[in-house]
Parts: C-alpha cells; structure tokens; sequence
C-alpha cells in the first residue's frame, strides 16, 4: 500500500517535511510507501516551482479539491487556516498532520480535537521536538524513575529574530492570524515538552500564573522602504509561565523573540530528587544528565546504536540535525496511518497544550493565577 | 584611627567576614585600620574558640554590653536578631553591617530603614555578590548602554542540599525565626542583584506573580536518631516569580534547595536590544558577553589589571575565589564608616528588596498579582 | 547533462554519498543532475539489497565492468582498492572521487597523482571535512588576516571505539590492507583540515616528528567466540605529531582510538597574533572564535543565512549534522565534474597529505625529525 | 615551636606565600606556628615596603646574613639564583622551599638535589598545583585504578602574555637568567602535574621529542620609549613535546606565551582503559571525569567537605581561588619541616623535571628522540 500525501504549505515546514518523506526509504526500510501526490498552495506560480523542488507531481489551489485525491492531508499553513481543512479533512477520514500550535483560539482547537474523536482516521499533531533522540531518552530515563519525584521543570525557547524594530510585520505578528505570538509559536512547544517528559510522573499542569508582552507596538510592512505603512502587533514578542504541576512540582516557562544572542535554543531543565537532566536543542545530539550517585552532569553523547533513532543513521558521534527530528515524527506518524494505530500527540494533546495557553493569556489578562480546566 | 569592630555571630558568615577583615592590610593599603575587638554570642565556650581561630581580643555573650567599646558593628546572627541590635547600635550612632535578608518581617526591615535614617552612622546589608568583579564590569556596560534597553532579566539561585527529606531541622525551617526559606536567603540575593545591574536602565520592580513550594513538610530534629522529633517546615523549600520593572522589562527568577546538582548556582541574564550577558557563580571569574557586532556570547576571564579590583589581587587567569566578594565588600564599607561617605547597599535598599520580597510571598498567598509599593 | 555515477562500496561511505546525491535536487537546484547508475560490490546478494535501498539502477561486482558506463566513479572501498581502479578510470577519462587516504602507502598516492595529471577528468579527494559551513567560515578568517600570522596548530582526532581489547579484528586492523591505523584513518582529516585552514597563510608543513603506538597488540576475528582466533593488530592505535609549517609556525596533531569519552572528537584550535579560533566536530554548527578587540572566545552558532552554505538548509539555529558535509561535498566536486572546472581538494592534496603521513611514520621509526619533501 | 621564616623574593611569588602563610592560622589549626622574620632583596627602599605590607619583621640585603636566623628559607628569586642560596642553607641544614623550575640547568639542579640528600633539613620544591583539590582528587582516582590503564596524557600550559612584540624583554627572555622561557616556567608544572598525577600508575617518562621556537627574535627593554634599546629573546616563546612513559602510555605536552586567548590555562587530559578525566586551571574548582558505566564526562564542583582541603574553607559551590593552593602547598611543606617528616615534591622531584626538560631541549636541537636517564 502506497499512501498518497498532499501537503498544504511549502514554505518552511513544506520543505522540512516533504524532506523527511523524501529520507524515509532509505533510511527506515520499513516506513510506508509514501506518494508525494499534491502540493496545496494559493500563489500559482510559486506553488508550481515548490511542487518541482520538493517532487509532488501534482499542485492544487483549493485544498477542499485535493482531499478526495489523498489518504494523508499535512496541515502546514498559517495558524488561522488549521481548522476548517483539517476538520473537512477528518470528516472524510483523511488522516491529519497539523503543524503547531492547533488553533489561534481555543474554540478551534476543541471543535478540531472534536472531530479527531468522530473519525477513524489519525489526527495527529506536529511536535517535531518529541523526537530528538536526546528527549525520547530522557522519557525513557524519569518513566523508569531515574530522577526519582519531580520537583522543578525550566523551560525557556529563546530567539532573537524580533529584536530590531525594524524587523517586518508578517502574520505572525496579528492576532486573529496567528492567535498569539512567541506563546503559540514557541511555548506550545515548551509545554508539550514538558508534558512528553514529566506527563506520567508530575501529572497534567493544574494552574497558571501567566505573563506576555510586547516589546514593539508596531512595525512596517515593508521594512525597505523608509515612509513604509507600520501595522500594529497585536501579539507577544515574550511570554513567561509559572505553572503548578498535579503532583506539586514547580515549573517556570519563557519564551522570547528578544533574547539576543539566542537563535534557536528550546532548553529544558528537570530537578527530581534523585537526578536532573537539561536539553538544548542547539546542541541536540547532547543530553546533560546527573545521575543517582554521581557528582555532576554528564554531557552525554546521545548518537549510539542503542539510542533512540540512532541506529538508523550513522556511527557514534557522527551528529544529526534539526531535520532529522521530522524524520523520525513521520515515520511513525505514517506508521500509524498504515497500521491504524492511535499516535501521539494527538489532536487531543494538542488542544491540552492549547488549554494551557489559553489559561496563560487569561492569567496575563486577569492578573491571577488561572486553573487549567 | 583604627576602628574597633564588634560581631555578632562566629559561623559561616564569622568567619567570612573576620576572614576578610583579616586580608585588608596586605591587600589593600588604603583600607582603614581595623581591629577585630569583639566577638558576640550566646555558647561562651564555642565563642572563646572561635574568638582565637579568627582573632578576636574580646568575646561578650550579650550584644547590649558590646556596643559602647565599638565603631561599627557586624550583625551577622540569624534573622530573627537582625533587628533589635542594629536598631540599637544605630541609635547609638554606632555604624552597622548587617548580613541579607535585613529582616525577617518587612515590618522588622522597615523599623531597621528608619532607624538609619535617623543616624549619621552607616548602616550597610552585605550583599557581597555586588563585589564580584564580573558583576561590577557588568553593572558598567549596562550603565554605559552597551546592552542597550534591557528586555529580560532571568535570575536563578539553585542549591540542593534540602533534597534530602531526612536533612535535619534547623533555624531556616521555621517561618518564625528565618521570615522565610530560599526566597529570603537566596531569593534576596537575586533581587538585590537584578536592582544593582539593571535598576538604572529598567527601574524598579513594579509588581510580581510569586510561586512558593515546600516539597519536604517536616523534618527530623535529630537525623541521626531513627525515632527523632521531626518539627513541621514552615518556610518555602522553592519560590518563582515573575516581575515587571517599571521600563517594561520583564524579569522571571527562582531559587531552589532542591535543584539537584546545583550546589550554589547563583546566575543571572539579561537581554538587552543590543546586547546580553550571563554569570554564574559557580564560575564567578567569568562572565559571558553578547556584545553588539558579535554573533555570539564571549566567555570573558575578567581577570585583568583593570578589571575592577583585580589589580589587587593577582595576574591575569589568576582565578579568585567566593571569599574574596567579602574582602571588597568590607573594603567598601568600611572606607565609607571612616570617610563618613554614603554606602550602597544600603539599609534603604535591603528594605526595598525585603518590601518586593513580600509582595512575592503575598502574591504567593492572594494567588494574583501585587504591586510593589 | 546527466551524470551517471558509479559507486563502489555500499556500507558506511556508500550510504553517505548516495544520501548526498539523493538530497541534492530539493536543496541545491543547480547541483548536475546524477544518475545513481551503478553501485559496485563483491557479496552479490548484499550488493543488491543495498542498491534498493541506495536508489541504484545497477549493480556490478568487477569494477571493471563498470566504467565504460559511467562518467563518475566513486572508490569508497577499504584503503587497499584505492589505486588500481582510480588509476584505470583517470586512463579511460572517468572522473574519480575517491575516500581518504588517498592510498595505503605513498608510492600508490603517488601513482594516483600521476594519472590524475595525465586527464581532463576530475579527480577529488572526499575530505568532507572541509565543507562544514565553521570550517569554510573560519578559512576565510584566516585569509582574511582576522587572525593575524599564525603561531598555534592544534589538532586532535579522538575517538574510543577500540579501548575495549576484545573489539574484533579487522581489515583496519592490518598495515596490509588499511596502511594504517588512526595515523591514516584521523590524522588524514587533520592534516588536510590544517592545510585547508592555514595553508595560504603558513604555508606547508616542512618537517616533523612521529610517535606510533599499539596498545592491544592482538585481536580476536570473532569476538563472541571465547576461543576465538586472534590475528595481530600491525597499526597504530594512536599517533602523536609535532609539526613545524615554512612560515615557522607550530603544530601538533594526535589522534587515538583509545581516547575514552570521545566518540568522533575532530577537534582544531588556530592561535595568530591577532586572534584564535577552535573547532569541534562533536559541535560542528559552532565555531569558538576570539577576534582582535574582544576579550574572550565567542560561541558562535554558524547557522546564519550568509554563512558558507546554510541559505541552502534552514533558518538560524536550526542545526545541521555531520551528513550534511556529504552534501556539500558532492555538491562541489559534481559541479566542478560538470563544468570542468579545477576541484580541490584534488589527488595532489591527497598526494600531500599521504607524504605528510609518511614522514611521520618514518619519524617514528627511525626515532628523529623527518622533512617532509 | 615558631618557625622563623626567611623568604627571599618580595613580588609575585613573595606576596603569594606570604599571603598562604598570613592565613594558615584561621584555616589550619594544626599548622606549625610561623614567624615571617625576614624578607630578602636587593633594592633596600622596595623591600622595606614589602616587609610592611607583606607583614615581615626584618629585611636583610644579602641572603647570606639572613640563614643563621631561619628555620626556613624560601628561595622565590629568579631562576638563577635557586643553587647558591638553596645549597648553602642546605647546608646549614635550614630547610628550604624553592620556586620551580628547580634551576635554570640540570647540572645547577643536581647540585640542589645532592644538596638536599646531604642534610636531615627538608628540601621542597613549590608545584603548587599539586594542591587544587580537583588534582588531589584526580590522583586518587587514578591510584584508585579508576581510570584503569594509562594510555593518554595530554597538558598544555597556554598563555598569551606576549603576543604582542612590543611587550618588554624581562630576565624571563634570556636563557641566561632564566635558562629557558615557556618550558621551565610552564612546561616544569605540567611535566610535575603528568608525574604526580600517573606517575604510581604510567611509570617516569623514558624518553621525549621536543620542538622549541621562538616567535619573536628581540624585544624592547622599555615599551614606552620608540628608540628603545632591544635586547635578543634567547628562549623559548612556545615549546611543544611527545613523551613515553616506562608503562607505554603516549603523552603530549605544549606551552605557550603566544596562545591567543588563554590567560593561564593550565590543562591536562588523561584517558585510561577504564576512564577519563581533565582539568583546567581556569576553572580549578571543577573536574571533569569521565567514569566506567557513564556515558559522559560529568562535571564534578570539587568543593564538597570530604573534597581535599576543601573542610578547611567554605560549603559547596563557594568556589576557593589560584591563592589557595599556596595555603594548602605550605601547610604541607611546614607540616613536614616541624614533623621532620620527607616532604614531595622534594629537590629530587625537582631535578627529574628538571633532566625531562633538558632532554627535551636537547632533542629539539638534535632533532631527534632523546632518552631521559
């Protein structure tokens, strides 16, 4: 069985994930055959080159068009348009892979996470991070009570792509397009982090403190011209979390398109009472890890056969990238779809995440402490 | 003149002070002279010990019987005593240093502001990280604007030798005789810290979200003893928090006995629109630089002749140790108590953290926002 | 123009080329078009599963059978089956890319080098290391003078994949098959890698002085097999240099299969008048670089679009691994195949570095310092 | 008992030791009582001052006055005035403690060597980085068989003090005085560091290849005037050797003044069969130790209470300084001065140092490998 593909989105994550499609045979023999079937786009000429570049033989401008064509439909447009092709979608039993976060709002998300219950299809959400194998190790090692009762997570995703004012106003800076700023492009990917990890041992996330600013009230449109029209950001530039876990444990939560110096460094810190272990995808391939009866972190090499991903690749210390994480989040998300087995995260823990961020905003808004319900 | 210095308290902070006092004449040829007179405390055996180990001349086991032989008087006791004794050394015109955080009560701070208001004496808190040379050169680029509009400020003191739920009982577990545990004791310095380097730039801290945790509910008085007593933690085994400066900035701190692998992690960053920087304590020569034209942070040694009071120590990459905070720091103040010149930290400022120190724990409390009054 | 490429060798090397020419079409839009036409091999059965999975129309198991079919011929085979079919397709036009060493012995690379002056063809030398965007980044540095004259080399190559003595033998095991050990395996990329890096600017590498030595000085063929035959081990475990380049500057270089904790540890620090810079593979999106006016190393991610290659890959931060210099690689010498134009490095640079080797195994046996002519 | 001490040198090392011996009684309860008597130099004005600051009771102008006062003489003059002094209290039986390297040649060296044999007064030399607490610990380990095998010893002495050619020919430049420049002063401490550290384990080293250069031919005698006279660089500005040890083990050692961006870096790695471990002296409170069943190296604070020394100082993570090794080096040699017992590193040690780094001299200038008798 062949599963033909259509993607909407070719831009940056098109080309991330057609890539990891275009890896899967040789490097997973025993991933699904894939058709790279349709590329979805509005801008016809552009759409025609991506579809060349990155080998779909066919393009559609109307996504509602190439659903009947397709088993597996790849949600990666802009935030505002996850919901309506992906609920059509699932309501045809066409699989979903939605990039994050779910929705700009909570509404959307629920009414999608709804729609993933009504169908047989696989609903699944693009936390590309869960798959580093450094992080699935780092599951494996607190599931197994390695790092004993959680008590604190740290988690800050730091960029600094926004901190010239002159920087241009895209859709990422609206609200109603993107829902939020740097909490839903960068902190759903913290908070899901943090639920892969410490999820089973800490519980869900029970109450926020929240705190979002934006640090340049408007930009222009097109930065190269000098009298350029500004447009108003509408959305946070950095977003801080206080957040209670059930199990009692602290965590604190940062993000910012401001932090300069940092240019993609997603970084978790967890401190159980037996052990501790921090992650930066900057450095990817290391997981730092205090084990019961050491004395200090270990800068573990995390590129051995016996590591998670690891021996599909290369020798031990021969590093991978940023990429290879869609790699191993495509195979066994199309996996799933060939064996119509659940995956996660779902669109379920996508809306949990949303939940959260939701929770945050109101925070921000209420200045109080709000309860995930 | 040589000034004839009386301490309270022969512990940890006795003898890193009496240590320092010590060090001043082949350092630091322009300090004035000092003579250690009078060591103060209750165990008149363990006092008399420790009186000859740091070279004391005098010992007197009530602090009231001590103040009329003495210049300046070191309150170094637990929290519970900082109050009544600097306020009557103070009243006395006798100039005091004492140890963070100045009390354990805002009401008791408060008391202890306003009776340096009413002296010519001066009254100091030791927050010996201020002398750091790092944080010194720090404090100069941000003053000079080389980090530019300050963005973020994220401080953290992680130590975890609470981890341990049968370390024992003591002083710093009770809400009475501490005021509070690491919000306090570490959270203190952090403020202090964040005040010292971005104060001038980002203003004050206008208002907190606070987040305080006990992990371990009570414990053993005696931890040798199986059958021990164990008496109830009233204080935080961890607090977070998050801040607004007045500027807009946003700050996120926390401090932790509980971080494992963390012995003492006193660190703080700072984002700015041309610039960042990062310490730590645990690796207090250096200091991590993100300057405007360079892609990436530096490690510098600040080490140097004309870092600031390096010249007084050793060669360049001639590292110094923690202890050497406190020589500076004594140097510093007491050429104010000679030159009857204002120091800084000052009494008013030790009250200004122990008000945003409250306001964490009262937010902690309410479950909302407070304002820093 | 489409190239048809013929491969011989299918595990290690084989994968990471033919990945490399498989990636090019989507990331390097105007790489030649290849044809994966014919992969090359012995053990017929395991040849053709290779070829699946490499993307390989054709199998052959004589090499040469194979070149009159092909414009390019890719020798990645063990070290001893360099030279004959490299020599026999420069004779017949083909161009040749051909893994490190060059050859076992310096008479071969020698010969190799003959018949590359004696064609139009191509041939390269697969040092793949030069194409990691820090280390193009920091080639320009250099020949820029940002450095200043050079008076530090510093190379390292450590890896511990043979500490255990119960490892197997193989044929890198043997000076028959492999040459040598870590001497021609590592210490070839370090050569090249400083010669790439300084050449222009200390020139050659003029004389040297070697140390060789074995630690386990045999080992069994099957390791699960407690009565296993055990074969002697007749290379080198590790190598140590010393080396003086023309312009007078220093160099010393090391490599090990001993080194434990470092897994594939390509490390290089340049020391010039003006500045520094150090390089590590494990870290290979990093470059540390301490530029005349600052004080210290910076960290710098070389992940921006304008660095050597990244507008080809993803956005600032998003790291790429070790597979990614393949790419580069292929891209080059494919290209350079294509328009006939000059390819470096060639089989003369590969000539350069094998007599660099040699003289350095001469060294070590005759117990002096050897000139390299 | 008091020991009289007389120390001849009042700068760099003159403030070091008695700063170590101002500060043994506060710290080291049962170290011997000691009297700083006299304080030795030529420039009477100077000197008197030092006396002062340094807290010296008397001064004397020619060392030969001074020994009939002394139980102990500690000689921190130029390299070449360690023999006649040194041997002549010898010979008084007045225990000595000499700055490294021993002498400025072997046959100087020997003469103190056979000196001390001659005498029941102790004869120590000052490695005083024998004395960080991560070294002590290292040794352990090592003794311990924890890093099972040597077969790696890798240390570089890196600084970069006269990088720039206008910084002042010193008594340092003159092979005359000093007897040879980066090697003795820097080389003469990682060789002790290599012996104390694998020596019980590796064995001595049994021979060496060695490579001296000298960057910078002739140097001002006053910086600040242009036509200032110049005086001929006659040592080493960088040295570099190869070593084998007796065990087998290969080792690597390099110093340099001309290492752009190191201040004091004092490094050494070692790799066993078992384990791996390094150090530097930039962070001296910090070990990095890669044990068996990790994976990585850990970085180990060295500054727990069952640490080395480290009871004698402050709780963990309040990180101690390069002064404190003095403390830890002349409680040791005084404790062995009062207790008559045999104190290492004795002259011997010195003098072997002193034969490995004469023998790598001279197989710089024979260009070949030269054996250490």
């Amino acid at each position: 069985m062949t599963l033909d593909i259509g993607v909407l989105g070719y831009r940056f994550m098109g080309e991330a994930h057609a890539n990891a499609l275009a890896r899967l045979p040789m490097f997973f023999s025993d991933a699904p055959e894939v058709n790279r079937h349709v590329l979805i786009g509005r801008d016809e000429h552009a759409l025609k080159n991506a579809a060349d570049q990155l080998g779909f033989t066919h393009t559609a401008t109307a996504w509602e068009d190439a659903l009947d064509e397709i088993d597996v439909f790849y949600n990666l447009g802009p935030n505002h348009v996850h919901a309506e092709p992906s609920i059509a979608a699932l309501e045809q039993d066409v699989s979903v892979f939605c990039e994050k976060p779910l929705a700009p709002t909570l509404s959307d998300a629920e009414r999608m996470a709804d729609a993933a219950r009504g169908t047989d299809a696989i609903a699944g959400i693009a936390f590309n991070y869960r798959y580093v194998p450094a992080i699935q190790y780092a599951r494996e090692l607190i599931a197994n009570g390695d790092l004993g009762e959680i008590n604190h997570v740290r988690a800050r995703y730091l960029q600094d792509w926004l901190v010239d004012p002159d920087a241009p106003w895209s859709w990422r800076s609206s609200k109603d397009l993107a829902g939020s700023g740097s909490l839903g492009d960068l902190g759903a990917h913290s908070i899901d982090l943090a639920r892969f990890l410490v999820g089973d041992v800490a519980g869900e996330i029970d109450r926020v403190s929240g705190h979002l600013q934006t640090f340049v009230e408007e930009r222009p449109v097109d930065p190269d011209d000098d009298d350029s029209e500004t447009r108003p950001v509408t959305v946070d530039d950095a977003y801080s979390a206080q957040v209670a876990f059930e199990s009692g444990a602290m965590g604190t939560f940062e993000a910012s398109r401001f932090a300069t110096g940092h240019k993609n460094d997603n970084t978790i810190e967890i401190n159980g009472s037996k052990g501790s272990l921090r992650f930066s995808l900057e450095r990817l391939n290391e997981l730092e890890l205090l084990e019961s009866g050491n004395r200090g972190f270990q800068t573990v090499m995390v590129t051995d056969p016996d590591d998670p991903y690891v021996d599909h690749w290369w020798p031990p210390g021969h590093v991978i990238g940023w990429e290879h994480t869609f790699v191993h989040e495509n195979y066994e998300f199309l996996t799933s779809v060939r064996d119509e087995t659940p995956y996660e995260p779902s669109f379920a823990d996508g809306c949990t995440v949303q939940r959260i961020l939701d929770a945050i905003e109101q925070s921000d808004e209420r200045a109080e402490w709000v309860s995930v319900e």
